[in-house]
């Protein structure tokens, strides 16, 4: 393993282990984005989306941009989502202005039998960019790595691009269960490899991207995302129960969007947090799960549209909703979703700076 | 107030009302559409999706035809959650393959300004289709009528078409309240109006749509859009608090697509049901609710493309987990979400007659 600098700023990580925290940390979802004009420059000059994902000097260099202009608490790692898939030979790609897609899709019973978890040295690119980020991070603040979880990479594998409707996966799922569940193993089984390894090349904290587990019905959803989910937490390496490495906890974030129903459920499958989209009352969430486990999220992102004390305005509000932190609570702030494109630069100025600011406030009332 | 022939089947009155009940009832949103071929045939000789639903002939045949062909216990008005801003002059319309536009958009504080309740002479179209549907119907199944919810409403008018993100409509509604409010009362004021108007020509029931209640945060959702379905629920005519034309209840439907998270506060307003899409859980929902509401829903459409055994399989499924019907509770059967243009017919004659056997069978245990 890398050796790195020491960490100057743990307050996410501790957040995430429910320990007290000074403050209430802060990260965006896609915080390192087109929102910002120094990323659109990297981009430029990389040419293309994959271009600047699968170069870790462009990765590095796009990951620490919102950590050079904003006062943030955490990173996380410049990648996609889908890598893993691509590393399984079906050949993602972006087409201008479109959402991701593959050349190949998974569909028939053959393409099943031909699925297999990917030789992770074809995915040295992401791990390089780790130790390179965390390197440059030179122990600022804790950088996260992250992977789709087995269902979001099935979405896209099957469907072979975004969908509205996921008919295509869920009537796979519906009349041939017997093959979602292979597919879905061996997806779990890739993405606890990949953690792991995104681990040892240095993230300090990972996170599984559950982005279309809300489009299942209940008792889908728990068969066919949040068993798998569990699958990838249970098989990465840990230590009497924890994944740890040189001696640090790694926590684990579990994020299904539109997942709020299911809460009490995620709640029990061995993560140290869950993120939150929008939908959720942040009071209500923390009085479900107890101390089992820490949240994090969940402000609209469309209220970063407003003026900086609008924003500042709502902020306070979702802080007072989830309530002061206490022994065995955690609360990390987010948005409930990836930040958009068209959010002027200055809202997330006035965001983080309203987030520390009353979260303050609140541990001194 | 025309007179009709005395309806034959109440079952789908009396579950909304939550009476005893032989069997559950069941419709399926969408149910006049395109997966139908006699559908498609009519479609073809009226030229467009609004030469159909504007011309009360051909709303009446094809709204019949799903009543002819399944065993259905209800009918619903066949037209547009949209018709309401269409006669406020933003002009609807529809391009090939796309969702519904609007020419003009309501966005600026003139806009705004402009905005009033449309003269309900201006959707007599739709009145008329009402009382033609309920006579050829000739008493066999109760007639449904809709409207879309004021805040679903507002989602196109401002935007001015669907939207994935509701940048435009969220950034007014954040920046500013004021016109939103503004916006959102007429539209009350308005679906209010036309739901009387519906009730007047014959309807038997009345759902809101509140297809995009969904996207709102937690907070947002309470004062934008449950709100402004509280005041429509309130306006209606009333006698002793029900909703009453010749001694007959007329129970009405709330549907908040993606508001499983609100149940319990949805179920306070006024409406006698909610529906519910397939994330909610049929048996928690029914407890949170009590005996305060009934509940519509909620097969995933997704499940009708798999073999009819295994659509009866997930009709039990879902039937079991409501649990017997007791006294006080109801239940009507429905997908979740509108059914698909892909839908095999067939499927559906396997989901109605999956309902009516398997819940009287659980009644009779």
């Amino acid at each position: 393993m890398p050796q790195f600098a020491p960490l100057q700023n743990d307050t996410f990580l501790r957040a995430l282990l429910r320990q007290p925290t000074e403050y209430t940390p802060v990260w965006l979802m896609r915080q390192a984005g087109r929102y910002l004009p120094e990323y659109r420059a990297t981009r430029a000059r990389a040419g293309s989306f994959l271009g600047l994902a699968k170069n870790p000097d462009y990765a590095t260099e796009v990951t620490l941009q919102p950590i050079d202009r904003y006062p943030l608490d955490a990173s996380i790692l410049f990648s996609d989502i889908l890598t893993v898939p691509d590393a399984m030979g079906l050949g993602l790609y972006f087409e201008d202005g479109e959402g991701p897609k593959f050349e190949r899709t998974v569909r028939t019973e053959d393409d099943v039998a031909r699925l297999h978890v990917p030789d992770m040295a074809s995915l040295d690119y992401v791990f390089k960019a780790v130790t390179q980020i965390r390197t440059a991070l030179d122990g600022r603040v804790p950088l996260i790595g992250f992977s789709g979880s087995p269902w979001t990479l099935a979405c896209y594998m099957v469907e072979g691009g975004g969908s509205r409707e996921f008919h295509t996966v869920k009537k796979m799922l519906y009349a041939r269960p017997d093959l979602m569940h292979r597919i879905l193993q061996v997806n779990a089984d890739a993405v606890a490899q990949y953690l792991d390894a995104q681990i040892d090349a240095g993230a300090q904290a990972v996170m599984i991207f559950d982005s279309w587990g809300g489009a299942l019905a209940d008792g889908a959803y728990q068969a066919f995302s949040l068993a798998y989910m569990q699958k990838v937490l249970a098989q990465l390496q840990r230590n009497e129960g924890a994944i740890i490495r040189n001696g640090v906890r790694i926590p684990a974030i579990v994020f299904t969007k539109g997942g709020g129903l299911w809460l009490d459920e995620m709640a029990d499958i061995g993560a140290d947090a869950l993120g939150l989209d929008w939908t959720v009352n942040l009071g209500r969430a923390r009085a479900l799960v107890g101390d089992r486990v820490a949240l994090q999220g969940n402000l609209d992102p469309a209220i970063l549209f407003a003026a900086p004390e609008q924003v500042a305005a709502e902020v306070e509000k979702a802080l007072a909703s989830y309530g002061t932190p206490s022994a065995g609570h955690g609360h990390v702030f987010n948005l409930g979703h990836g930040i958009s494109q068209f959010t002027p630069p200055e809202s997330v100025t006035a965001m983080v700076e309203a987030v520390h600011a009353f979260s303050r406030r609140q541990r001194a009332a």
